[in-house]
């Protein structure tokens, strides 16, 4: 009998760090306070929560707050108009004559995302970079250039600067994305503030959160939970033999462009999973307006590539996969037929709310 | 007899606590190292330095660092191109067929750029905005939308942050400028990170710090300072009676996006005066690769506006003038004959390097 419920096998994830408004919003913890359901047990009503279907928290409130007080705020009388504002992985943007553009703004901050004996400062500058960037993929945009806030502390040395700065070269590199400018200042922590202009391809339309329709697959392109099983190998302290793929998958992700591009005209809705599939799947849902239902039997290639992993930490590969986030996969709906190559079926969209799991 | 020295009325400014690389580069204390010198009395050789012409410190050695990395680290390829990159106040990017953009990033530490003993949380939503919308107006641009990256600590309530909130809408409304997105953070002081895009207008294009010629003379739009005194007032904690101007030009700066239109089809350059005058003149002539002069005569009213306050504070008038940033004016270079109303002529550009003041 397959039965659903919601996030039936994570345990708390804890306060996530880090809350996106408006160009990227809604990425809390996911609520997990609603009892466990079953298809057939169960009866599922509209007005019930379930997993990743209501992002919680401190910052989710303060979004919510500046929301208000923003939306409406002003115009401006330039011919570039906002065409979607706070809510998404990007703010789109558009001229009369002029391609449509997405423009994201993400931050790294010192002991709040990252550890300096975790990464080093290549690693700093480049993750910085690939995770601006891939709110930019998640929008089916290509990126056009980068501009970067920099807070150095006092202590930092000009060799290790370099490194940081390395690290954002190289990213740059790989995924053709120029910086082009910023700004420095002195300051007791390092502190990165990235933002990234991206192009919507001619003829296309940036993909959003929105856009699911019941009777779409849900896929996943990407891997998940790989990048949570590092950082806690990292917090844990434990050695990292046979652990490597996951350490490099949290110090050096990679922004999908190519994945986020190879949606357009297939896609009807696209998230980055940043901060885990449940509560990046329950932003989706909820922008769309629809249920998701990831199949546990569809993610089993994930949960084996999940599995020694879980084993050494002492988690499960299902909860690794379902909460783990910062890997930068993408997770998109769309139709069966139109499914891209690089594109793994995890789910489907129904109608209703909230994000369930169905097990075998 | 004209005498000229460089910043001879000057007395050291302070370490710069923000340095802007790429989008807006050269915003260091300027070099006072070398000798008064006269017209009549000494040889100015080109390869001579003089206040203004080598940005220094920490912050600028930091940002040459990251230039040589970054600068040719990578291309796009989207239509969107940049056509300037690091060293302006803001980058300069274009498709095909849209609209000249201009783009910057600012930002605005607690503890470094503000206290919160000094501002209220209006103020601090404000003048980020500000001073980020100011990089847009000093190229000739009018703002199209703006982001912003908030690390909030955890012991800012609601409240306060609606505060906040309200600083940044309304200077949004008076800006028309929407904030449309952006990022919250959480960590233990309060940052704000502002990215805007601007729009050059039709058949115009972006003014730079890098088109002065000989002959032209030097404006100035808006005030110079006035926030230097009224900082220096709330840090030396003196009574504020009298100073109100002072500390309000500070707490409430006002980009000057209106100016900066105006100066369109007129300006040979253009750098707004975030430093103090004599540093931005000389990023101004660096990229120009000219003299400016500062003429004291024709800085008249503007002195007689800071005496009182320079009175009160046992500084000397010429001394905010010169050194006093943060009123946000604008410096632009220009033919006589096409200077706008709103300009002040404050000097002359001449074949050279260097800013000089010429004594009556």
């Amino acid at each position: 009998m397959a039965r659903r419920s919601p996030g039936r096998a994570a345990t708390p994830r804890g306060r996530s760090q880090d809350e996106r408004a408006g160009a990227s919003v809604e990425r809390s913890g996911a609520d997990r306070s609603s009892a466990r359901r079953s298809r057939a047990g169960g009866s599922r009503s509209a007005g019930e929560r379930s997993a990743g279907s209501a992002p919680r928290g401190r910052e989710w409130q303060s979004i919510e707050v500046l929301r208000g007080l923003l939306a409406t705020a002003s115009t401006s009388h330039a011919r570039t108009r906002p065409l979607l504002g706070i809510g998404d992985d990007a703010a789109i943007l558009a001229a009369p004559r002029g391609p449509t553009l997405v423009w994201t703004i993400d931050g790294s901050v010192e002991g709040v995302h990252f550890r300096r004996d975790w990464l080093s400062l290549q690693d700093v500058g480049w993750r910085a970079t690939h995770a601006a960037v891939s709110d930019v993929a998640a929008m089916g945009a290509r990126p056009v250039a980068a501009l970067c806030h920099l807070v150095l502390p006092s202590t930092l040395t000009a060799a290790e600067l370099k490194q940081l700065g390395r690290g954002q070269a190289a990213a740059a590199q790989e995924l053709a994305c120029p910086v082009i400018g910023g700004n420095v200042s002195s300051g007791p922590r390092l502190e990165l503030a990235t933002t990234v202009l991206g192009e919507v391809p001619p003829r296309r339309v940036a993909l959003t959160r929105g856009g699911a329709r019941p009777g779409d697959e849900l896929w996943l392109l990407g891997d998940v939970g790989l990048a949570a099983a590092g950082q806690r190998a990292l917090q844990a302290g434990v050695s990292l033999r046979g652990l490597g793929a996951c350490v490099a998958a949290w110090r050096r992700p990679h922004a999908r462009v190519t994945d986020g591009l190879a949606l357009q005209g297939r896609a009807t809705a696209c998230i980055d999973v940043s901060d885990g599939l449940v509560g990046d799947a329950g932003h989706l849902a909820r922008a769309s307006g629809v249920a998701l239902v990831l199949e546990q039997e569809r993610l089993g290639p994930v949960l084996v590539a999940l599995a020694g992993a879980a084993r050494r930490l002492g988690r499960s590969a299902l909860e690794l996969a379902l909460w783990g986030g910062e890997d930068y996969a993408l997770l998109a709906t769309g139709p069966t037929s139109r499914r891209p190559a690089e594109a793994r079926p995890i789910g489907k969209v129904e109608a209703g709310a909230g994000v369930w799991l169905e097990t075998d």
